[in-house]
């Protein structure tokens, strides 16, 4: 797959479908504007999909995990072997993830992009109750980012182009809106090394706690993350060397199902931080793709609002999450589509008998 | 039914049932705290309803209905005859309310505290879809505040104890968690004045533009509510004649409510701005009430803030909603519940069988 190729075909939406959106908006029973929020995303979901009775009645969100060489340098609160006991945990249904999935009635589908363990014991299909699972697994694990390159560019991009096959698989299968999210010990350390080199801020400001390492944990943290960039010397022009060096397999597939969702006009729901840096990603690979994108939240990791600020996206929830997996995409997704309901079902002053202002 | 004795049996919700929720949350399969307003959610409602395993599987919406003599005096940007053409619209299911309620899996029972419209038409019982209706209607709209107290003390007490009885009646039939609302054409001049009072800051600060108002409207609806303070002198420590000379009926209401929910035991979600007028006599009558309450949203509307600030209440959400009716609680209850969901659904560190912090 050719992503240049399939980037040239990403165009911005239309804003008269936007504007023929507020029309049926105005007619309905409540002063103008009055729904806010919620007017905005029943708008962006008909310039989306250019359809005038959207839907969103098959949702899935994609919880893409991986491995980090840079968890060795002891940035995480918690061990390594977290990853692959949590991906267990998502396919028996005891996540976060797999509770507020089903809350708000998605799907979940875990894409092994890179963990370091070896999914093919049998006992892992007997698991499966929380969700599908893929295992594409671009890498095992990525190379420790302070010492070498964490991934080669070829790695990068087959991150990507899993992402882009998955839209366009669930696209066929007739989902109607996507969620990201992530799970990777250690993940937010490359995730802040692509937010401090996309944005330009000081690594100091962009990161964060994690899972919640001490003060002493969190200046080595800044610092790994210093050297890690004085090593590879990523080209903030070049977004998916960026990917590859200082990235994470996990990243690079909410990079490629951003682009895919955006190819095929499909909304999608971009978590927190670690799903932000991979919206970046995406964003700096193509601006356009931009129109088709939703915050689910603020996360309490530092350097979110920055990266929110460069794309220019206002997340739809506050609820200080910092959990990742898509949780807090899940919950938006259930926010987005009240606007659409309101959108759709709502009476208008002509039906109900209602006077307008005056 | 005699308010001081109501009152006298509300208590403070006991900080052990919290903690002994937090032990559970910190055990569950995520870094601990990461799910941050989640967590507290959940914990609150361990602590209200005092059981280690609450369900919120009955929800109802209280949306109280009033008319305001007020109106008469130009401050609204819609008609009066649009409060009860909205109860009729309710009662038919086409209203925001009716679609975000349902959304949620909440009911909504329509409460006519002061309409000034004869709903006894026999069609009106046949038009009821989207919602119950009662009607104990305590007045025909209330009297102009700007020349006369709005209600008398006795109408007041008998509009909180509207709500007082409704909370006890659906605690009765099993429902686990009320939401507020209100219908009511120039209602948010009356809970201008009772933000102003109550909370002690100047009217100018206090007074938003409502359903769309403009510049020249807005300077008029100050005046109004100046000149109804100064002719009515209501004393703030006095909070029922506070409700009685610059309320109205479906505040009461709400108020009421909301002590019933806290005397009973269950919470309550309290909508926007009217509501949080509501809130605000509700607490100023029995502080011990804000352990009940939950703020559903934070309103577009100027005095908002300065109220939840007095009562000590964070907004779940932040959507620039400004509509009432009850249709920030009822998105906002789907949120609650998802803590809740959290905490009863997650799997533990040691069922998962995933490593703990290092």
């Amino acid at each position: 797959m050719d992503l240049n190729k399939i980037c040239a075909g990403i165009t911005n939406v239309n804003s008269k479908f936007a504007e023929q959106a507020q029309k049926r908006l105005d007619s309905l029973t409540k002063p103008q504007g009055s729904l806010g929020r919620l007017e905005e995303f029943a708008k962006q979901l008909v310039a989306i999909t250019e359809n005038p009775m959207p839907s969103l009645d098959k949702k899935v969100v994609f919880t893409f995990a991986g491995d980090h060489g840079v968890a060795d340098e002891g940035v995480s609160a918690f061990p390594k072997a977290v990853t692959p006991q949590m991906v267990l945990n998502f396919l028996n249904g005891g996540a976060g993830i797999n509770v507020l999935a089903r809350h708000a009635g998605a799907d979940v589908v875990v894409v092994d992009m890179g963990v370091d363990y070896d999914f093919s014991n049998p006992s892992v299909s007997r698991l499966i109750k929380g969700g599908s699972f893929v295992s594409p697994k671009i890498v095992s694990g990525t190379k420790n980012m302070r010492r070498e390159p964490a991934m080669t560019r070829d790695e990068a991009l087959r991150c990507i182009n899993v992402g882009i096959d998955l839209a366009n698989e669930y696209a066929k299968k007739g989902c109607k809106i996507f969620g990201t999210g992530d799970m990777g010990i250690a993940n937010t350390t490359p995730s802040s090394a692509i937010a401090a080199v996309l944005t330009g801020r000081p690594v100091e400001e962009i990161t964060g706690r994690g899972t919640g390492i001490n003060g002493d944990t969190w200046r080595h943290k800044v610092q790994v993350i210093k050297d890690a960039i004085s090593y590879n010397m990523p080209d903030p022009a070049d977004p998916v060397s960026v990917l590859a060096k200082i990235g994470g397999a996990e990243i690079g597939g909410i990079a490629g199902l951003i682009i895919g969702a955006a190819a095929n006009r499909i909304p999608v729901v971009v978590d927190g931080f670690i799903s932000t840096a991979g919206a970046l990603i995406a964003y700096c690979i193509e601006p356009k793709t931009r129109d088709c994108m939703f915050s689910a939240h603020m996360s309490q990791e530092a350097g979110h609002k920055a990266m929110l600020e460069k794309i220019g996206l206002r997340p739809v929830l506050d609820l200080d999450l910092r959990l990742g997996e898509g949780t807090g995409a899940a919950l938006a997704m259930f926010v987005i589509e009240a606007g659409l309901k309101i959108y759709k079902e709502m009476a208008t002053f002509g039906e109900a008998g209602v006077s307008e202002k005056s």
